[in-house]
């Protein structure tokens, strides 16, 4: 192994030179006001958690943590995701607040990775958590927001897939109970989308035909409302059932919402996050080929922390929305430059202090003589050229005799 | 050593609720669109850092390093500090821009810690880099935009105390050479800033009673312009007497820029980074006991990633303005409450978001009958009472016949 070159940063992390700085910026900023104005406060929480709570209570599997050890020998790890640290505080600072709460951040989340995966290992998450509220209002609302949140980014045009795991667990108890294994495998391939693959395994499983029937039913539950009354009408199981009245109500909401026209219903979807208990949902932007944001709902993750309390939540894929998607940039302003001599420096600095407080950007210069002042060149209304730098505007307080002033 | 309980996080780190997320973000939004309106551009750099590299070159001690492995068993570390980071990136993506370059940064950095220190693990610092200029007019500028800086973030009353490294280095060399022992313990006593054991250890020394008058001298160095001038009588050293004329040089600038009230001179003061090599400073807030910004020119740092040339910076220590500094708080707007029932949810619905079109703060609820009503309570012209929750404004969209609406 060669020791890194000193200009060299490890492999899945990133550099963000000004451009971008000023596009990612855009994005939080538009984003985490749009959360405020649905009422969701925003929280920090720290980048180094406890392995044992948050840890092991996060969604990502165990090889994918950046572990390290404190100067106590307690293993900590760089925080994964943001779901289980806002639920550690909801279960101890927020302890005493009324449910329910409206939470959001944006922050940078770790993964550790395989050396050939290419993945980043250092990423933006911004999200909301909305706890304590176990209604179909409150799913919908999620998702609303979601929607609001990836039009405050930027992006143009987008679908959410909105599913269940109460339903695929209710068909497959069903359909596959007592064959544990076949259920992860064909779990698995729905994950990974490979519908081929889980038609591949249905036909070698030994099951009746009504079995696969229903089961290859499940494939065709794509599209809208409509789709809640032929999941009724696939399976019987109580579960099942009980997850796609559940699913019909958050759909009515999001019609109440006016934004149904985003939303299709995929009960194929799992989620990806191993602690989703309910409704799950993926944003997908046209211009991408992957998902833009997850969310979903879990019921079941606050009580690890010692505070047994509905949630549901989701996070936007920052990045993937930074890199992908055209619609936010924006043309920077060109700073004005002031170039003084020592004599007329303060009258020099003076304009710059006046011009910052108008607001514009101004860098300041000192030229000791006439040979040391910036030639200046004029290429449009808003565009100066001195010696190949650009400006918008360039001012000079000079008391020697410029040949260019 | 106990299991950490499920709601613990690790000693050093801390949450930021809400409230205190306004305040951080006012300041960060402020002092970085006052660098932005110097014309310094916002750079973010990853957590994760070689070592090797950015870990051997930060100015942080080896042990206040956290240090993990990757998958690939290299050394990394979370990022001290971002001088060193900034460096590395201007030596490699930003090698072939124009100089000087004018970057900033807010970010948060990690010192591993003694677990009696009590000492924050993570924290935030804001910040610039001034790259590629060597002359007293950049120092005087990263000086002029740290006071610009703390002024943006709300400081109301503070000193920037500015000093040398070289009339330090000058002094001792003169006084004290061949006695390196003794010239690190008087630095690391005036680091400390204990002038009863400077005094001590001078009185130990076998030195003349000149060069202990000399020595001793140095204490007195504190205070206006005049310092200079009593610098320049205190020591004949060719290294001291440049330095001292640098120091001259800064103030003249910073008395055009208009802030010299401000600044003071303080030539017993070391930088708390060894990659210091020029002028250094700290600025001190009236209302706090410790530095919350420091700064200072270091020559030498760019040449550790292959690109030798001059900087100079600052960062501010955000989080002691954070908790230390009264001005910057601000009543937060109390969001809108609108109520419905599910016969008038859409016109609900449509009211909150004409509400958050004009950019308020709004939260939506669903009542399913009269008793899942809030009950409401005018407090004053701003505030209403639902049950103990306050909001600034309650609208009711219901079609049974409420009590209170």
């Amino acid at each position: 192994m060669s020791k890194p070159k000193g200009f060299e940063k490890p492999a899945g992390v990133r550099d963000y030179l000004p451009r971008a700085v000023t596009k990612l910026r855009k994005i939080e900023n538009d984003v985490l006001h749009c959360m405020s104005r649905w009422g969701y406060r925003q929280m920090i929480t720290p980048t180094l958690e406890y392995y044992d709570t948050v840890g092991v209570a996060s969604s990502t599997s165990d090889q994918k943590l950046y572990k390290l050890l404190n100067n106590r020998g307690q293993a900590l790890v760089l925080r994964s995701e943001m779901t289980a640290p806002v639920a550690r505080v909801v279960s101890s600072l927020l302890k005493d607040e009324p449910l329910p709460l409206r939470l959001s951040y944006h922050a940078n989340v770790f993964r550790a990775i395989e050396e050939e995966a290419g993945r980043e290992a250092e990423f933006f998450q911004t999200g909301v958590e909305l706890v304590g509220d176990d209604s179909p209002e409150a799913d919908a609302e999620v998702v609303a927001l979601a929607i609001a949140s990836l039009e405050a980014a930027g992006v143009k045009s987008f679908k959410i897939a909105i599913g269940h795991v109460g339903f695929l667990d209710g068909l497959f108890q069903e359909a596959v109970s007592g064959l544990p294994e076949a259920q992860e495998e064909l779990k698995s391939h729905l994950l990974g989308r490979d519908y081929v693959a889980f038609r591949e395994t249905l036909r070698r499983l030994e099951l009746s035909e009504a079995q696969k029937k229903e089961l290859d039913g499940l494939l065709r539950l794509r599209g809208g409302k409509e789709i809640c009354g032929q999941a009724l009408e696939l399976s019987s199981h109580p579960l099942a059932r009980a997850s796609i009245e559940h699913l019909c109500k958050v759909w009515e909401v999001l019609v109440a919402y006016g934004v149904s026209q985003h939303v299709l219903i995929d009960l194929t979807m799992i989620g990806d996050f191993s602690y989703y208990t309910g409704m799950t949902f993926e944003g997908y932007a046209s211009e991408l080929g992957f998902p833009v944001c997850s969310g979903g709902r879990y019921d079941n993750l606050l009580q690890q922390f010692g505070r047994p309390i509905p949630s549901t939540g989701f996070s936007l894929k920052t990045n993937r929305i930074l890199d992908g998607v055209s619609g936010v940039t924006e043309e920077e302003e060109l700073p004005i430059l002031v170039q003084y001599d020592a004599l007329r420096r303060q009258e020099g600095l003076a304009e710059a202090a006046r011009l910052r407080n108008d607001g514009h950007a101004v860098v300041t210069r000192l030229a000791a003589g006439p040979e040391e002042l910036k030639v200046v060149k004029r290429l449009d209304a808003d565009t100066v050229e001195a010696e190949g730098e650009r400006y918008g505007e360039i001012y000079t307080f000079v008391s020697f005799v410029s040949e260019h002033g």
